[in-house]
C-alpha cells in the first residue's frame, strides 16, 4: 500500500463504532445481524464493535430481539442505554434560563426553566445563575444514573465560528462575552470542577435548526431553511444535514435581510431589515399591543387575539408573513433548499403567517421547477434548548473512542 | 482491522495519485522530495505513485530539479504534460458560442469563438453548430499532441443537478433541453464518435466562479459569491471550495432576488427582482442606450460613455450598483461569505458599479465583524468558458486511474 497514512485505521475503527451506535439509535432495539445488514459490514466486524461498544456502556442489551428485528438467527436486541452518559443543554433566552439533560437514547431525563430577564443585563448574574441550573440538572441526572458528557449553550446572538464568544447579541446587550470562564465545571461532580465539560455555544436557531433535524427527520428534509423567532428573527441553513456557519459563524442572518430598502432604520445600521416587519416587536406593535411588560403575556394575547379573528392582529400577522416571504424568496432563489421550516414563535402563529408567506413564496421564486415544501415544527420554543442537550450526546455517538478515553483517564 | 469496506486501498491510491497530480500543479516542476514533503507522504510512497503516472503520461520528467526546488539530492524535475489528455470547454452564451482546449498545465492551446444570436433561438441548429466548433478545436488539439478527455458545456440558465438537461434558459427561450443526444461524440477522434467523451453541462455563473477559484487562488478565497451578467444577472456559491449546487441544482439565482418588492413585473412571476435594476437590458434602458441590436456594441457605448462621465449613464450604473448591494447585503447576511466577486459583464462595469455597491453592502451587512471584501474578476467574461475547460481536464486530475483504465479499454 503506498502513501499510507497513520491512524486511518484508528479512524475506521471509530467511524465503525459511531455508525453502529446511529445504527441501533436509529432503527431502535435491533440484533447484531440487523446492524450489520444496515451497515454492509460482515457480522464478525459488527460483532467485535459490539463487544466494545458493551464494554463501554455505550450499547445494552435487552431480551430476545423481537421477531422481525432482522435476517438471521434470534439473539439478544442490542440498544442504547438509558444510563451512561448524557448531554447536558442550556438556553439563554430573552427572558429565561432553561437546562436539560438528554440520555443516549434521547429522552429528557431531567430539565428546568426559569423567568429571567435578560435583555440588557449585565452577563455575569445571568451565567452566574445558568451555572447553577446546570448544577441542579446535573445532580438530578446522575441520581438518575447518568454522568453529564458535555454541555452546549444555545444563545441568541452571534457566536464566533469554533469558539465559546457571543460576538454580539443585541437583545441581551451582550458584546464579545465569553461563557466559557463563568461556566467551565458546570455539571461536573463535586471535587471534580477543574475537569470541565466539554464546553460548545452556538446560535439558537443553528441549535433548533439541528433539532429538527435529528428529532424530526421523518417529515425534515437534510436540506432546509429553519427560521425561528424569539425577539429577534434568527435562521439556520441546513445543507445535505450540515449546518452552515458561515466564515466567521455568522451565517443566517435573514433578519438582517433588507425587504423594504428604504425602510424605517434598523439597529443592525441598514434599513427596512425583515426584522422591522416580522420581528416581534413589530408585530405586537401593530396588532395594537406592547412588549414593554411581560413578553410572554403579550405573545399570548396576540394568539388569543388572532384565533378570535380580530382584524387589526390578523392583519399585523399578515403583514409580518409577507415580508418573510420575501425576505424567504430570495433565501430560496439562492440556496434551493427542499423546505423551509418555521420554528419557535413563529412556529405558534403559523396559521395566520401562512397564506400570505406561501403567496409570496410561490409568486416570487424563480424556479417553478424549485417549489419549496413549507414546514411547521413540532418543537417550537423548545427546539433550541433540546438541539444543545443532544448536541452534547451526540459528541459521545460521534466519538465513542475519546469517550471510552476520557472514562479511563 | 474490523468493518474493512472493500476498495478501500483503492481509494486511497486513487486519491494519493490525485495529489501528486495537484502538488506539481500547485508548485510547478519540483522534485519527488518537494511532493513529498508538500503531502506529507514517505520518499518511497511518492516514487511508486510517480512511477504510475510517468507511465500514464500524466507526469512528465525535465532535466535537473532547479537549486531551491526542494530538500534532499537533486533529481530530475516533475511537471505535469504538455501533451496527453485536455479538457474542452464550450460556452452557449446569448450572442455567441466559444469553445477552448485547456492541457493538464493549464494553458489554452486551442480556441474559436463566433457571432451567434441565441435569443429565442432553436435548439438544434445551436446545438449543430456548437458540435461542429468542438470537432475543430479536438482536431487542432490532437495536432499538438493532445487527447480530448471530456468536454464541460457552459449554458446560460438553469441545469438539472447532475443532468445534461437544460431546465430553463429564458434569454435563449430553452425549457427541458438535453445536450447529450446533440453533444455525444462531438470531439472524439473521427470512427470514435461513439465513445463520446463524458459530457458535463452547467450553469455559466457556477463555471465562471470554478474558474475564478481554480485560476486565481492567491487572491480568491475558498468562501465567496460570484456575481455575473450577461443578459440575466446569476450567481454562484462556493463554500469550503465547493460549488454549493442546492437540491435541485437551481441555487444562486441572485437576479430574481426581490430588491424593491412592489416593483415592476419580472418575467419570473415575482415584482423589483434585482435583474429588473441591475440586469442588462434595465441599465441600457436606464442610460438611453438600447439592446434590441448589437449587444456587444451597446455595451462598448455603454463603458465607453461611463468613461467619458456621461451623467445618464453614471447614474443608470449607480442605480445598478446600489440595487446589487441591497441583494448582495441580504446574500451576506445569510452566508457570511469571505469574500463577493464581480465577474462577467459586471468586472468590465465594476469602476461605475462599485462605489454605490460597496456603500450598501457597509450600511446593510448585520455584522460589522463579518466585512465582506469585494473582488473585481480579472477573467471577467472569458471566465465561464475557462472554467468549463477547467472542468473537464481536472476530471483526469481527480481520477487518474479512470483515465488510465479508459486508455487501455
Amino acid at each position: 500500500m503506498t502513501g499510507h497514512v497513520p491512524g486511518t485505521q484508528r479512524e475506521i475503527r471509530r467511524r465503525n463504532l459511531s455508525r453502529v451506535l446511529y445504527a441501533v439509535a436509529g432503527q431502535g432495539p435491533c440484533s447484531r445481524a440487523a446492524v450489520a445488514a444496515r451497515l454492509g459490514l460482515t457480522r464478525t466486524a459488527v460483532s467485535t464493535l459490539v463487544e466494545e461498544l458493551l464494554r463501554a456502556g455505550l450499547l445494552t442489551e435487552q431480551g430476545p430481539t423481537p421477531p422481525g428485528g432482522g435476517p438471521g438467527r434470534p439473539g439478544t436486541a442490542l440498544a442504547l442505554p438509558d444510563r451512561g452518559p448524557c448531554g447536558l443543554g442550556a438556553e439563554i433566552g430573552v427572558d429565561h434560563l432553561a437546562v436539560c439533560a438528554v440520555d443516549p437514547r434521547g429522552r429528557v431525563r431531567a430539565s428546568t426553566r426559569i423567568v429571567s430577564d435578560g435583555r440588557d443585563s449585565a452577563p455575569e448574574p445571568v451565567l452566574a445563575r445558568l451555572r447553577e441550573l446546570v448544577d441542579d440538572v446535573a445532580v438530578r441526572a446522575r441520581e438518575e444514573g447518568l454522568v453529564p458528557a458535555g454541555l452546549a449553550v444555545a444563545v441568541p446572538g452571534l457566536v464566533a465560528r469554533g469558539t465559546t464568544t457571543v460576538v454580539r447579541a443585541p437583545n441581551l446587550g451582550w458584546h464579545g462575552i465569553d461563557l466559557a470562564p463563568a461556566l467551565t465545571g458546570a455539571g461536573t461532580a463535586p471535587g471534580n470542577e477543574r475537569e470541565g465539560l466539554p464546553l460548545a455555544v452556538d446560535n439558537e436557531a443553528n441549535l433548533g435548526a439541528v433539532a429538527e433535524l435529528w428529532l424530526d427527520h421523518t417529515r425534515v428534509p437534510r436540506d432546509f431553511v429553519h427560521v425561528s423567532a424569539e425577539i429577534g428573527i434568527g435562521a439556520a441553513v441546513v445543507l445535505d444535514g450540515e449546518l452552515l456557519r458561515g466564515t466567521r459563524g455568522f451565517a443566517g442572518e435573514l433578519g438582517h435581510v433588507p425587504v423594504h430598502p428604504q425602510g424605517p432604520r434598523c439597529a443592525c445600521g441598514g434599513r427596512g431589515c425583515l426584522e422591522q416587519y416580522a420581528g416581534e416587536s413589530a408585530v405586537l406593535r401593530a396588532a395594537g399591543l406592547t412588549a414593554d411588560g411581560d413578553r410572554a403575556a403579550a405573545l399570548t394575547a396576540l394568539a388569543e387575539r388572532a384565533a378570535r379573528g380580530e382584524v387589526r392582529v390578523r392583519s399585523a400577522l399578515e403583514d409580518a408573513g409577507t415580508a418573510l416571504g420575501i425576505a424567504l424568496a430570495g433565501t430560496v432563489s439562492l440556496l434551493d433548499p427542499r423546505a423551509v421550516v418555521l420554528g419557535g414563535a413563529l412556529a405558534r402563529f403559523a396559521p395566520w403567517l401562512r397564506p400570505a408567506l406561501e403567496r409570496e413564496l410561490a409568486e416570487r421564486t424563480a424556479a417553478p421547477e424549485a417549489a419549496v415544501e413549507l414546514l411547521v415544527s413540532q418543537l417550537g420554543g423548545e427546539g433550541p434548548l433540546l438541539g444543545a442537550a443532544h448536541a452534547a450526546v451526540r459528541v459521545v455517538l460521534d466519538d465513542p473512542l475519546s469517550y471510552v478515553a476520557s472514562r479511563v483517564g
